[in-house]
């Protein structure tokens, strides 16, 4: 297989599908806008889930299962929900199949048809909501914090590995609060762990915010987002947190008997991430080299290659490597030894760059001589010749600045394309030219914001959290406006 | 909610379906013989999970993701395994909903009708042979070692919670191997990984075993099993590991080029297990009072509950305890203090007994006095009051302690309830007056295994691999036998 890559400069969309699949992070399948997760991606997607999995409990949320078909009739019951949801789906319609008259396929049989219709969840928002009317009676059962693991199905006309595919995993929270104030600080809390998973684990920058009213999600009241820079200067929303008002409560009938004996109904959130986050790890850090992985979410965070002639200097190589890799491991770090005699060093060198292991070492038999190795890092291409001396500490140490230095050369990167612009031709012109967010006043209607959209592509990524006030005047229309709100384009 | 539960000597079949729903493992949905997987539940199987995939990664296999939905013609290419899977299954027709033109309700879209039927997996075989095909080229490519974590569906029309759902969780292996004699030894290295997670995590004794014919998954050649003996004396079928040898490679085209440059088929196996273990689990150690967890696999092995009058009792015995909870977690256990106010200590002793929760301590005023705790053993219902003293230590050791018993009492269970016999009258007495294994000669043809299903519903739950050649007559028809095989009703 050749392993060369489209440049990022020639064709960023060419290059992220070739990486995707060359990296052996997934690949299409034979059924339309379904990716296979292959194992090298899925180790990574392993990881994501390790971290926030106790992100999520350590905040008091347990995991629970819930069914992958829905009744089409449970869309009906909450009608923003309905109108956003409910649309492009898998529809369950039969339930067996039989062998043709003449034997010689498998068709549908039509006396299996279902009296109602069932949908593969898009998202589980209607059939929790339906668990949770039996769940909860009184305030004792409150707060309600649950997480699940699944896949969901969307049929997703134009689809992309990672970003955008029929079916795709994710975890989506469902909570139920006795009070407003208590399922709004649920949402927030959940957009912060989302926040500290980006930049403290994925080494991506993120900007909280709100969504405007034409961004929310179904159902919601409103939406907090994170959203992320990838590097053609699109945003990227890595995930949201909904406050869902009291909407599901009313629609799947969800009342607690409060502490004086009332009956009220519950306030809910849901939030999810996804998949979709592996392809913005790709697409923070990765160059024209192939993957560049952050060391706290890399499978392999150190490769040790030998470099030899000889199998007497391969044998004295491997003595020298174990008692490194007792070491190594002993301290937590993640490593591999391929010491397989099928590939060249070279060879393998590329392929690791390719994958985008975050250290590497190389050792031969002057190293032997010399109690030295060569050691590579990946995010800048770096070579030196150092001593074997205290390697794992070494090495731990240089994880950690590697993991640090793809935070902050990520965040320069964001930071340099945040553009305030005043006026829409230099709206549209740094749009054009620079890309990234645009930080501009808008007058605050939908109206606006779609005529935006429709002249430019641009949408309102968020309302930024810690956005501070400022009079001015919308880019658009003139009107008045009391704060910058940040637009981009965005996958 | 009334706790009561039947008692399994009245009703075992409805003792486990209260179980099951009050000690709040899982409930029924509202789609038709789909389960929610409560928290409680949900966090018994992720123990289940961490430990198995611990076990499948230490047997080098890696995990993967492949597409929920598989195009109808896939299950054309493999005609037996056609035959065996493809007809009760979720067909999903369609891709799109739209709303009725009254606007009232949500209709399916005819003009968004798929021009292949996509099939809900009920298993992967094909859609993952579809990739491997991609994915091995050469002898360097093998062995390919891959797992799956996943939903699947089989429309099935008796349904109990965890037994036999329509939908279920599941982890599925897939491999390819160079030659016959390695994809056996794999299929046989899984069997053994599930008897060693089944013995020593589920503290539940199981035999191993080959398959009949008729009992076999469909497409393999041999299925290899382990059988466990649920308290009410009927087999269940807890994990099997299929050889499939070159038939999925031949329907799908799998071939590598060997270190000779020649080109072969691949041999392969598949194994799984599935959430049905937790229904094996529940029926292996519960009794009259609920649950009965194995230390290793409960969320919780030890809870606290403080017996107080006054608050400054409760603020006295809540210090001692968070001293107590720092030495046990130290030491690994997993333990919860019960301190609410708003259930009394009684209603706390019934809940975590009704949950299966492996120690109980209860501290009081009195034992602040002696230094003394009471602690209480779910398996054999005892009490007893013992020093603080190395209470951590004391608890470590009970919960191995515990553990041991329970597989002990259920490997005594067990051997109890299998039964040499030989002759059908003698089989069909003691399957109707006694139950468990019967070990009978067999002639080895499908026919008299049909025929004995027929007339006792009984069927051969495997022939174990340990069993020894031994001359004799089949019980039914009176042909030559050489060796026994074990016989049983089955969930």
């Amino acid at each position: 297989m050749s392993k060369k890559l489209t440049k990022r400069g020639e064709d960023y969309s060419k290059w992220y599908n070739e990486l995707v699949v060359k990296a052996d992070l997934a690949e299409n399948s034979g059924v339309r806008g379904m990716m296979v997760i292959k194992p090298y991606g899925y180790a990574i997607w392993e990881k994501m889930q390790a971290e926030l999995d106790r992100m999520f409990k350590e905040t008091g949320h347990e995991n629970a299962y819930f069914p992958l078909l829905i009744p089409k009739s449970y869309f009906n019951k909450e009608a923003s929900h309905d109108d956003g949801f409910a649309k492009e789906c898998a529809v369950v319609t039969h339930y067996r199949l039989k062998t043709s008259e003449d034997g010689k396929e498998i068709i549908v049989d039509e006396n299996a048809k279902l009296e109602e219709e069932l949908i593969i969840r898009p998202t589980s928002e209607t059939i929790i909501w339906d668990s949770f009317r039996k769940w909860i009676q009184s305030y004792r059962d409150l707060p309600l914090l649950i997480n699940q693991w699944s896949n969901v199905v969307r049929w997703e006309m134009r689809t992309r590995l990672f970003l955008r595919t029929a079916e795709f995993l994710w975890q989506e929270g469902h909570t139920a609060h006795e009070t407003k104030n208590e399922a709004l600080e649920e949402a927030l809390k959940m957009q912060g762990v989302y926040a500290d998973f980006a930049e403290n684990f994925m080494a991506m920058p993120v900007i909280k915010g709100e969504k405007t009213e034409n961004e929310r999600f179904a159902g919601a009241l409103s939406t907090y987002t994170i959203e992320a820079l990838m590097q053609d200067g699109k945003a990227l929303q890595a995930g949201t947190s909904h406050f869902l008002g009291q909407n599901f409560a009313k629609a799947f009938d969800v009342k607690y008997t409060t502490n004086e004996g009332k009956q009220e109904f519950v306030w809910a959130t849901s939030w999810g991430v996804s998949t979709r986050l592996m392809g913005a790890l790709v697409m923070t850090h990765s160059d024209d080299f192939g993957l560049v992985l952050p060391p706290k979410l890399a499978p392999i965070q150190l490769v040790i290659v030998p470099i030899y002639k000889s199998d007497e200097q391969l044998e004295a190589i491997n003595e020298k490597v174990e008692k490194m890799m007792v070491e190594l491991k002993a301290k937590g770090v993640s490593v591999k030894y391929d010491k397989r005699t099928t590939h060249k060093p070279g060879w393998k060198f590329a392929e690791y760059e390719l994958k985008g292991v975050p250290l590497r070492i190389a050792i031969g038999p002057r190293d032997l001589e010399n109690n030295t190795i060569e050691l590579a890092r990946r995010d800048i291409l770096s070579k030196e010749i150092v001593s074997q001396e205290n390697i794992a500490e070494k090495v731990k140490t240089l994880l950690e600045k590697i993991q640090d230095n793809l935070f902050n050369k990520a965040l320069d990167f964001r930071n340099n394309l945040i553009t305030e612009v005043d006026n829409f031709e230099e709206f549209k012109e740094v749009l054009k030219d620079k890309g990234g967010f645009i930080s501009a006043h808008w007058d605050g209607t939908s109206e606006t914001e779609d005529q935006i959209k429709n002249l430019t592509k641009a949408t309102i990524r968020c309302i930024p959290l810690d956005t501070k006030d400022e009079e001015g005047i919308c880019v658009f229309t003139g009107n008045k406006s009391s704060r910058r709100v940040l637009f981009a384009k965005a996958y």
